[in-house]
């Protein structure tokens, strides 16, 4: 499934299927998560789900666009480490195009960090512009998941919303589930912003950022609920993927 | 207010203050709403605005960036003329650069049109770059308005959400406040698409578009609903560049 | 006419037909005339010319080239808000392709501020890589004004060139016919630079631009000068289209 | 004086004075004239200028904007080879910033094709923004030639203005006087196009460029006139160097 | 050592110290060799440096420039997926300028694919317009391997030079030490092209590019040598460090 | 042969056999050599070629990328005077595809600068994408001289390899062949780096580069040794050229 194991003569075959590419970052996830947890998650995703519709996931994309306060800690935390607008949506938009130039028809782009969103947008609608015949989907794996799982899953904390959700809830108990011997246990804390203003300030001010760089109650994470995450999440795609890109 | 109306003399007292830059579009906005509703609408709000912060507000940026399929229709739609990614953010970046030369230091963009939002805030980290001493706030209106507005304005019609009320009660509502002289009001429509994915689907089958543009219940909007969301959003606007760029 | 007034249903006509960008900029024009002249003459006209033609008027570009200092004043003096050449370009490339993607084929370019011609050139020749047929037409509107007139209207004044016409007679004529309320009648003034080389000089010494901004002797003109150019170049506009677009 | 014959030893010292960077082009001069004349004569007036001054002159820009039609004949003559405009801005630019960071402070843009002084000019304004110290003139050397001169040189053929002088009187007169070996004496040519409307169209119809590439009376010119005028010119670079950038 | 497994607030004292940024690639190696090769290689030099170092290892650069045909079987080989040269640029850039903004200053660039190493230096020289006081090694593996080394490891079958030594002796080798476990033993092959021009042809000949993509004798590849080029590599890596960037 | 030459009525005629288009540098050699070697040896050697192949030699590319410490002296001594990466590929983008146009499909592009080659690389891999029936090879002269040549011409000094051969023997005696003139022999010299290490520091500390630009023995070139290399050179391009663009 992971492109990067394959040989050529292998990739060959594989690419005609479902091709997924993960759009990550290289982020803070305050202190008990490492900087790639929006790579690992789209990228351990990815292959839950390419096992299962025989698609091949390439390497991802491991820097991302900036990281905004409130959504993320924003550029200013250490670590947080990122790519202009242009070089975002051109890394995508050369990936793509060889892909195709390779026999790729039919893309899933599965992104882990808010922030990408409208810049592999932008990718896209520029590879289309050549590719008439390619068919994609970008999706964001938060957004896929239930109602039903949300208030399972936040039934103790309550659900702040998905922005407020970094490095808290859902990307702790996936780590959890994904990779246990990364998550610092005991560096876990809860934490929150003193406001979180629907508008963005810059520079931004240090009351809309929290200290530790955790935006809710990461403590009421757990290997459970990360499993739970995942096995919906993956089974979202898989049925996603194949009723649109079939 | 306008700067657009300004000489040159009376510009260079009003750019110390607050300056507004509208940020707009020129999509479909359904068969009764004209293709200017996106620019409009910012520019009324920063007008309103501007005249309590005794701020000035600078010709609108009047073509945006690419409209997509659930949250106003879509690229497909004629009319709707958008720019690329690139030339978005160099054009806001090139306003605020020599609006900085000129002594601008506090800076409003005040959106109208959802799929700016990420390419103005790389404008403005672009910009932030050279400008070490200036202050901005972005800030979409609908992302402001009170959840009390919410509940009165869309009580008999139910809230859909923000990214479906594209051409429908809040956009139809404050065109008839601001310019009912362009509202077609017998062709008013509710409509919805048949399904509306939480992911992007390239290119876009036809069932996630609604035929008419409208993405939801244009037919509850009225004039004195317009009126509400424009006074609430403009009080909303003046206390945030208060608190945010005194 | 105005495309921003139409909703995507009339456009959708109206795009087939002959459809007009005006290029504008936003740039001093002395102390008694507002920063938008260059977008509020070509825009008129636009209008007044799409009547006889059933033409249709995109938004105008509403920011320009850098303004030069024997041309406009430069880019020194307060409220001149330029583009770098490369957002400009692109600028006008996005909306031309994204017009002919809607079914537009036949477009006039209409000017008002000369620094952009160059620029705008450039972005018609990127255009037609890709749209083999359409057809543009450039035009700026001094540069159709005929000998016959302008030794009418300069007969008191003299006729200086339409170089250091900037702020001056033309401008202020048909700024006082199309919106009289926005001239500054007051503060209108004669003036020029200490001395005009045939060349361009950087940084720009004080003595070849004058302190006021007016290039020249705008208390020459008259609202019924204004009315005669925008007559006579509005029916060369018609037929030039009728001639070269037909 | 020609820096590309300078070893790096020599070049450091006349770096600090004058420098001078012609701007020329690869474009048709008509069946009677090399590929390029562009190049040559603002090469050899800057080298007899330079001699005055103690300037050097670095090699020049060879391949220059794109040739418009009514000024040159148009992209489709054979052998008209041209840069998109941001290549040009660049390619200048970066040759601006390199020679800045060895001590040039002082710059004469010296250019033999219209269609390079819009570009020429942005890279200018974005080199300012880094060389803050550094001051430059643009000059295109037909726009110092006298009145006095005009009437002498085209007293016969009369003047027709500069744009249609292209291949004409003034540059082959020019290039008899500088590299005789290189003009056809037995093909020069007087013709004209068609009709030379005020504005420009694309694609360009067939009646406003001469077949022949030569755009007026070619068969006016003689060495003797070429002589005059760069005499002429030359002094006259040299006046405004010597006032300008002293 | 690696940052991506680092919280943030291990990272903001790792950043310090020296930064390894590996530069790998998405090329076909064989059909025995996985496609992520140059990103394996140099990643893990880097973790055995970066060891006695007390360096950190940024995520690798996964994609790079494009494979040419006689140094890697060139671009229409299945799997071999490249950015452009201004892709690769601006990635490199963005991820020095930002950790630079995090504090570092000390910074090797590690690169497993030969076509990367212009565009790494053109990345580091425009980091250095403004990272005044970064120090930076580009490095190569292959160019610091010893003579004595290269006799030993070739001495059965001969050295043919680093340019076709692609997916032979020296890759396969350290694969087999890093990861003997992607390595498809029954499939290694000797190979070569017909011939090896010292010039470069476009589109490439058959003749010029080896029908598996092994450019020599994959077959005298060994765990063993793998371990000596690793050992001696990183000692090198190491000592160059220290001398440099101490 | 030269296309500089040529009027438009010759080279529409040219065009369509072989085309060269030296690529140079304006580049530091040294006390004794001018800075335009890099563009003189190409030059001289397409014209030498494109004599027995019928071709046409197009202007050079005469600011060339960046010089390396190691190969050339680096950018920081007087006179070298470079372009940025990009600059460089769309320069070259824009002649082929220029030249393209006018009928051109068979390329060489003769580099006398070592560190144009990837660049040159990419400016091909793009314009391929569009002129998918051109053909085009990219050749450094140094890299087709016969094994047996070098042993002749370095069998006193011994031969260091190409890249330390900067502004010696090879070059020196190529100069001394073409352009005599233009060789200061009084100020030949041998020099060497005190150590050449085979990675690349930034910045470059000094004794990696030799205080006089000179990179190895010059004192034994000779302008014997200069035909020798001329003709050998000359004569292997004339085959390659049959060849591959036959």
């Amino acid at each position: 499934m992971l492109a990067e194991h394959m040989t050529w003569v292998e990739y060959q075959e594989a690419v005609k299927k479902i091709v997924i590419l993960p759009l990550g970052a290289f982020e803070q996830h305050g202190p008990h998560l490492p900087l790639n947890v929006d790579v690992v998650i789209p990228s351990r995703l990815a292959e839950c789900a390419a096992e299962q519709l025989e698609g091949m996931v390439l390497p991802a994309i491991n820097y991302g666009y900036k990281s905004q306060p409130t959504s993320g800690g924003g550029p200013l935390f250490p670590g947080t480490t990122s790519l202009d607008g242009e070089t975002l949506i051109h890394l995508i938009l050369d990936i793509l195009r060889d892909t195709y130039r390779h026999g790729g028809r039919k893309f899933l782009l599965l992104n882990g960090h808010y922030e990408n969103m409208a810049f592999a947008t932008e990718a896209v609608d520029l590879f289309l512009r050549e590719a008439k015949d390619a068919r994609l989907v970008i999706l964001a794996w938060w957004d896929i998941v239930s109602e039903k799982l949300v208030k399972e899953i936040w039934a103790e904390a309550g659900f702040p919303g998905w922005d407020t959700e970094h490095a808290s809830i859902a990307e702790t108990s996936l780590m959890l589930y994904f990779t246990p011997e990364h998550v610092r246990v005991d560096k876990i804390v809860d934490d929150q912003s003193e406001r979180t203003p629907p508008y963005a300030i810059f520079p931004p001010p240090a009351d809309i950022v929290p200290k530790s760089g955790v935006l809710y109650k990461a403590t009421y994470a757990s290997q459970a609920k990360g499993e739970m995450l995942a096995k919906e999440i993956t089974e979202s795609i898989v049925r996603i993927v194949r009723q649109e890109l079939a």
